[in-house]
């Protein structure tokens, strides 16, 4: 549906991704890139979790906002970076175990994409729904300035 | 403006916010507890960053989410518990420095409570809006079941 | 998928849209029922528009927020009422011409639903995305009190 | 605080204002302009309603909507357009009564500018929050095409 004008575009979503810092201490892992939509998996660990045990809301955010930026990412030009606008996420079911964060990309734009996101837990149960908007920046290298 | 209905509001805070390891593992603290108002703060590392080397757009949420949740939470009776609804956060600016996030809570409820955070960055820079529904759980512990 | 509690969900439905005097207003219909998702149309008229000719953005929201409602509603038991707690919508596009709005639920709950909506013009344009939640009052008549 | 760019602000937003028919067909009234924030007033009437004679959320976010768009429009340049990216809003409570909206401007940008609003109904009741964002089109008039 969605054709990427970048060939390169799932090994550039990948070299990102293996740039988030914040992922790597998560251990959140970019398991899937197809043109406007990918998949991120977090293992479950215990430290991760908020008061009662659960994967903390804000780390469900993290990976869902992840996904549904790398869907987004997947569908630009080689030479622009992305940067989130906002998000909106409604946790529908706490969760204790390991994670799989999809995300996809509802309206792609020139400057603004729109992007919807589910996690799931592994054992199938539909953990939250994200949706977000992000802006494109032209000419921006997607590196440390 | 809001009245606590515990005199234990803030050590209640306190211990709660000790227990999330979600916290622990990314360095928060929280730094203010008032009745209705908390503040976290978050001192940068680069191991909270993304891409671009900016702090990640999740961890900013995840101290957004945070801060709002222990606003409400300081109203709540003693023997309850409080799940985040849903929340939407804008991202006002890039940060690459320390933060503090702060939440109100915007209208207390028997059920739901809606709160507001802001996060800046530590020279003054609004980074972050984020409006959120929490929704509490009468008679349910605060605590690992 | 969902199976409504209450064999008259769909005739619940129309009554309940038909003493919304503000659908009434713009001219909206309630045009399809099924448990969990439902379908309002609304034909293009000058006096819904905003300072361009194209549909307020508000009434886009109008008519997804219903649409998203009445999708919560049809799963519900018929002695409730249903509240909108919050709802965030992306305008994808403008639009100048007739809508449909169809609603579906995400997540059924005993207090809270999740719902979405999606917005689309005659010519098959996707104009918006909502997403939504809900509450349910239980033992709560759904008319005027 | 924030200064706006073309002196003639008030007068460009009250002609948008009374160029949105749908703000005519519910009887809204733009009844003040500062640079960066505007209020809306809207009375009562019987077919502004939901089902149970509140009135319709829908309505509630139309203002709202509304008054956020023109608190960013305020700040614009002459010759620009604004279009709604998306916004949220949350439902504190049912209104049966005349409503005033209230939008102020959050973070102002180039392309991108961040509201929030505040509806309160006559009896000093906080009826809704929202938090919105908006795009500037520049060099678009702001006028039917």
């Amino acid at each position: 549906m969605n054709a990427p004008v970048d060939p390169r575009f799932a090994a550039r979503c990948r070299e990102s991704f293996a740039r988030q810092k914040a992922m790597t201490l998560i251990g959140a892992r970019l398991t899937a890139v197809e043109p406007g939509a990918t998949e991120i998996a977090l293992p479950y660990r215990d430290d991760l979790t908020q008061q009662k045990g659960f994967v903390h809301g804000g780390i469900i955010g993290m990976i869902a906002d992840t996904a549904c930026g790398y869907s987004a990412f997947s569908l630009m030009p080689a030479d622009c970076s992305l940067v989130t606008v906002e998000y909106k996420i409604n946790i529908l079911s706490p969760a204790r175990g390991a994670l799989v964060a999809k995300g996809d990309v509802v309206k792609p734009g020139r400057t603004l994409t729109v992007t919807r996101g589910e996690v799931y837990s592994e054992d199938g149960k539909h953990v939250a729904s994200m949706q977000q908007t992000l802006m494109m920046l032209a000419g921006t290298p997607d590196t440390i300035e």
